[in-house]
């Protein structure tokens, strides 16, 4: 059985609980609260030398990291990843985009503003930053969801998973969705997939007792 | 045959270029100079409303952006891709540890030092963010290297034309790789590759006009 190390309120995190949930695969969960640095003690940095979660353990002492490179593997030999090699290409476009262009700027805005709410290290210019990339972000997202009921066409993959996680998170950081119609109705369809589960949810019955 | 839409000196873009190179697949280079605004007139915004470098027109009217996620299409079916599920998700992931660890800090520094050579924008503390990103994205590296001839084993892959790209630039903008032995060795061991070619080149004979 796996065993996902991950923490709660990460949007990270959540995208790889998303897709085990919708792929109905157990696994053991860990929490590790990266606000406390937990996820930079000897023992984690010698599972993940990068010092992130999520992590997943898919055999004993084989760790993968990375939120999107987890969820092509989980998701291997699904619908939710598709094998055809533009649809593929299409799917990664999406997902090197939620990286460089979303998660940074959105995920930051939500850990700063939602997460530590506040902190000396936040100023105003770099807020200031992240809002105008996030909203560019969201911008190019919309131009794309006006004409496509998902990230690659029609169906749910492991792109929608990937964009969902912070994008949904967008309203609790300042991010103002009103102008974004195509984007947010994109969200209800998200939500209404089969299997989808909120970001506090967890695994009860195979949480670890750790 | 393939358009690549480039710019000369963008690491992104180098990418595509070395993995075409590597590969043998002959196709039309067309240059914008992202400095000169080029990538964001309203015609380029039409292909790619991201705004950015590389794209690759891989059919009449169809493109592909993001670097990574063209050198997964691009590569599809050599032994640069791996199919198998684990082994994918490995190069996935060190492929998505360069986009949110190594490019947005060496690609950052490198843009401001060494191709717009300061700028108003840059500020000191901006600067120093991101050498000691950049310094630890390069450690995370380091540790890895150290056990393994490439990204994720034996063979080159994506994987190391993705982390290539920014690595090879990093003493061009003041990083100091005297302590990252194993990532020097690295770095001339992907040199020394069949097909290498350097930042600077280009494939005179199916330039475009334009």
């Amino acid at each position: 059985m796996y065993t996902l190390y991950s923490m709660q309120r990460s949007g990270n995190s959540y995208k790889v609980r998303l897709a085990l949930a919708r792929l109905g695969i157990p696994y053991r969960l860990v929490e590790v609260d990266i606000l406390k640095g937990e996820s930079r003690t000897p023992e984690f940095l010698a599972k993940n030398p990068s010092g992130q979660v999520p992590l997943l353990e898919v055999a004993p002492n084989r760790y993968l990291a990375e939120s999107n490179a987890i969820l092509w593997y989980v998701a291997g030999g699904s619908t939710l990843a598709p094998e055809d090699r533009f649809a593929r290409a299409e799917a990664l476009q999406w997902m090197f985009f939620e990286q460089h262009s979303l998660e940074p700027n959105i995920g930051a805005a939500y850990f700063w503003l939602a997460l530590v709410k506040g902190g000396r290290e936040l100023q105003r210019h770099t807020l200031d930053d992240w809002m105008e990339k996030g909203y560019g972000a969201l911008g190019v997202m919309e131009m794309h969801l006006a004409h496509n009921r998902f990230a690659i066409g029609e169906h749910y993959t492991v792109a929608d998973i990937a964009l969902y996680a912070y994008t949904h998170l967008a309203e609790r950081c300042d991010f103002d969705l009103t102008r974004y119609p195509a984007t947010r109705a994109w969200l209800e369809r998200v939500a209404a997939e089969p299997g989808h589960v909120p970001i506090h949810w967890q695994p009860e019955p195979q949480r670890a007792a750790e």
